[in-house]
């Protein structure tokens, strides 16, 4: 399998180019009787797309989501729900220039020895646009998972470059095009992207995600942990090099006596495991970051090699975001819902007639 | 599917409990005529095995592997290989006092609500005993990678609680009970992995693995990018929580001319991601790595809860080790080695008629 | 997974209800670099689609297929290829009046209590329309095995009701509307179904499909053998009741000294197996064999049952199909090839560097 | 994938060779707190194990079954459970003097086209030896879907060559060596089954299935209908020929007024589509049957050739059935029984909320 699936109980598979007709994709597993309709997915469709501040990249795409199948009268009836964005901006004379020669750090080198051929027009299959449909579908998971569990997933940068920006108020979020969590920063975040843009440059970034009223128990034990998984699918994101659960990396510098979380009758005293514990849900908040590499597609020239091997110098014009990490967050946020509604559906089918003694505890988004 | 399966092409299937009859694990999809015997296999399940030092944990397993199937007159056959190691220690006497209570941080919170019932000896399941079956597995990829390609996978502990140990000489990593890659720093480490234990305490690590000798190509492009099914297979690791490939989270705080790797007609000029571009294997050297938390089965008291709900304090005797990241160098080399071989033969069944135009450029591990 | 794709290394992931937007597909795996447009899709659609004859249903669909994706300068890029039909022909108001009833024998019943609702329009997802997708599905893969392998995949009627019909001349095959490949018998066809439909009845048939030019070695051996892959798919064809390899049902009154297939150098001496033995392929033509039960929808009344679960009797009117099973030819040559290619992906894979001793001896079709 | 796993939510899967050390299987995704023993399974791998009478192979198998894993004090844990049958008898020299040749209708000479390469002590992996691990992960599923939904499945054999035998007394069935539901006829049988031996011949056979207490709404609408999926399973068992569900392949004949399956509010009025209908069970009694080849291994001489392609006379001694389809039946039951339970647990999965407005009309066996 060419690796366009993801989820083995809630499906996504996934198709299209940049610059092709139309990119979409089929989900496959959704319960019926879900009320659905165009205007649940556009919402996140919009936070995603470019061009809507100008700290990220001016391309025009509507972005607009079509349901061709799987819903009638306003509710799935447990059919594929195939979704449909077609593409407006098809213009690729952008990319004539570069026809013949190879981005640094995309994949244009990678592409041609793998397949022998390449869809040069904005990458192809390897743009970041391809993200747009993840983001669709994960729109059906979170309402799923909204009104099945009340799970809210919810994500926010929390690192550009060397700025680092705490989670001080959720709301917040949707009101600064920097999906930043401090409103106090936005001032600061303005003047960086600004001055990058100037400089030809670009940066990384950290988005984190978390989800909250979490049931326990969703998870595989083995490999299909439920962090895995979310490793899987956030690790899968156009340009994340990094993921994290919980205190992620920090951990391999902290003592036993500092990370464990214990556990009183009334719930959990610390949550340094980010809601996951033998790969299971504990029913604390869960947490996850990902680290957004700084895009190369940038004004400063740099080198390369063209179709015949040859070296050639690389300055990339069009209209490139400086800090591809910020339009990550409804990504993120998708993705990490899909995981967490293909669990569900895994964790019924094996354990639906489960009935614990234990009572559950509360849990502790500390 | 309950997730016991790793792999679409080269699958591995685990079974067993940590204080069961046996471990063990189907692997499916080896090409035939591979030379292998357990001799192959039995070095990595030694490298990994406990109570080879005082560092580690003194419990006895001998971990032994058997092939029962797959194998004819020393040559894989292409049918599947079951592999066996017996528990020869099954004494589950330590467990008895902690049957009826969960100790934090573990599993088996998770399990009991996930499943009703839980396996208490040892963790049954969720034990990183069963790793040990991975290794097995993961010996049969690293010798096929080898023959077929001259890929080494190879590991070392890059970081133990605040000691950051650097690869100096790969050639160190197998004379010393750290997996360390810098000999001058062994007395360090003895000196504090003693103090640990006796304070009652344990540590978290860094784990770093590298392969060479990687061809191009090898990894699928959208959500079963080769660095997403690495992520996969290195955060389904116990007690993982962050995986990095390249230079993993740093990126968040990097600028685009810093990062990316520039290419020549004689090679990459770097290689800050890691061997990966587009989720596609560059040539480069794959580097990747890992964050294993503080084991939370410590000899100081923490608080925790029974089968019934009620606070218990909790004090875990048994043997443990104080940093149960240095004995997953095997693992993760192992979880390595099945993604590629796995990505290997995927690649094959598309594009085993491709030839590419481009010439390959020469990697580079700087 | 709800079973929505079919494949391994090739996958097909269907969508689409038959009277709602569009039905379509997603083809993962395919190989780069086939030369591929509408055009090589098209004909086998047209073979299909109702309306062609007076002998089949008098719907009309155009069944125009579109390629959305994966296909770039005339050329299949590696990436998925998304086929797209458009339900032109969607009015409803034919269904409205058996909006609240079951029809007998369909999946009415089933669905509703599955699902606790259906679109009843046609039937919706278990129409026989859904089957456009995999009949363009199929040509893709067809059309990569006749360049790659030779191989040619044909089928045609071999009875319908009462009446047997020989394979005489393959060309006869597309030249009358029965897909019968004895041409002296058509006039008798058109006389039988003429007054099936005046008596307001239906009628079963069998459908025979060859593949010639066949390798040796396609097929797994235990549960993915080539022959349960090929019952899987040509059993999920609708209104299929039983599936033959070979000689089939009739293997059950045969003796071995009849039954086993001889070799020697110069061929097989017969091909009672239909070309799998031990589940996978001898290079001996491929030859099975479906039967397609008559269809429940016909104008003499039934007794049916409706949506509160009391009796009502039933008479299906609108644009019915007196034989469905004449339509299954071109269907159940797609499903074929599928399997085909799919299989050829998976054994080179695995199997890519295999070079046999044994010389291969000729196949037989007779 | 090698295909030696089936199932999706409940996953068997396989390894060993008929001359090998072991033969086992992993059986994933079984709930948890199902009492289960060996003593569960032994009783069907008693029923298939050769040696039991005269009219079968002498061959002595002690198949005993082991639960290595997945079960603690007596019930399941809902991990992994891996069963072990050990290789008492492996005497290989009977297979020496065809060592060098390729029995016809056997899978050797694929085998070796295939992987370069074979064990050819007793067929290895293409041995009928390895369907004993079906028998035993069938009996799981068994036991579940009997304490779940009061399923029966049971089998028996409906034709041996020319002698079609009726469903008259389900107790008859484990009264005579030949799963005969007519004990009238078992004096026949035996004479038939002697004349054969005597004649050095083999004969064909045909066995039914059928699970009764079914609930309706199992199976997936596309490509994994419930028959489709019964037809993977049972077309997969060694030396099937074909497959069919209800009246199977006899439909070609009929009419629609014959053939539909009337309802009424007292239930169906007939049972030709065997449970089935548009992929998904009914609610009535499951109905379907296999034909098994005449095994060629025979003592009248046949053709074949060599490894090097040189033309032979093979004629195969050592211990064989005259019949193999009569001992197919518990494996039939078998792979009937994990359709079974894979399907009940993907249902659930995407429809543990449904509620049916409709009531559930009695199915029908007639």
């Amino acid at each position: 399998m060419s690796g366009n699936t993801f989820g083995r109980s809630f499906c996504v598979t996934s198709f299209g180019e940049s610059h092709g007709i139309a990119i979409g994709c089929v989900v496959d597993g959704c319960p019926p009787e879900l009320e659905l309709t165009e205007a649940d997915l556009q919402p996140d469709l919009d936070r995603r797309k470019p061009g809507t501040s100008k700290y990220v990249t001016q391309r025009k795409e509507d972005d607009v989501v079509r349901i061709l199948s799987g819903v009638f009268e306003g509710r799935t009836t447990g059919t594929p729900i195939a979704l449909l964005i077609e593409n407006k901006d098809q213009r690729s004379y952008d990319y004539e220039k570069i026809k013949q020669t190879f981005r640094p750090n995309h994949a244009d080198y990678a592409y041609v020895q793998k397949y022998g051929v390449r869809d040069h027009r904005g990458g192809g299959r390897s743009s970041a646009r391809e993200t747009a449909v993840r983001v669709a579908a994960g729109g059906i998971a979170k309402k799923w998972l909204r009104q099945k569990f009340g799970i809210e997933v919810r994500g926010y940068v929390a690192q550009i470059g060397p700025l680092e920006l705490a989670l001080k108020d959720w709301s917040a979020v949707e009101r600064n095009p920097f999906f930043c969590a401090d409103p106090s920063r936005v001032p600061e975040l303005e003047q960086f992207i600004d001055s990058l843009r100037s400089e030809g440059d670009s940066v990384g970034a950290r988005v984190s995600v978390v989800a909250s009223n979490m049931p326990v128990g969703l998870g595989e034990p083995v490999f299909d942990r439920l962090d895995a998984e979310l490793a899987h699918a956030l690790m899968g994101i156009n340009a994340v090099k990094g993921v994290e659960i919980g205190d992620g990396m920090r951990v391999a510098g902290l003592r036993g006596t500092e990370h464990r979380d214990q556990m009183t009758p009334q719930g959990f005293l610390s949550n340094h495991s980010g809601g996951i514990s033998g790969g299971i849900s504990t029913g604390q908040d869960l947490v996850c970051s990902i680290a957004i590499k700084p895009t190369s597609s940038i004004t400063t020239p740099g080198k390369s090699i063209d179709e015949e091997g040859k070296a050639v110098d690389m300055r990339t014009t069009g209209r490139h975001d400086p800090c591809v990490g910020i339009r990550a967050v409804p990504i993120a946020e998708a993705m990490v819902a899909l995981v967490l509604m293909d669990h569900a559906l895994r964790h019924r089918a094996q354990n639906a007639d489960v009935v614990a003694d234990t009572p559950r505890i509360p849990g502790s988004a500390a």
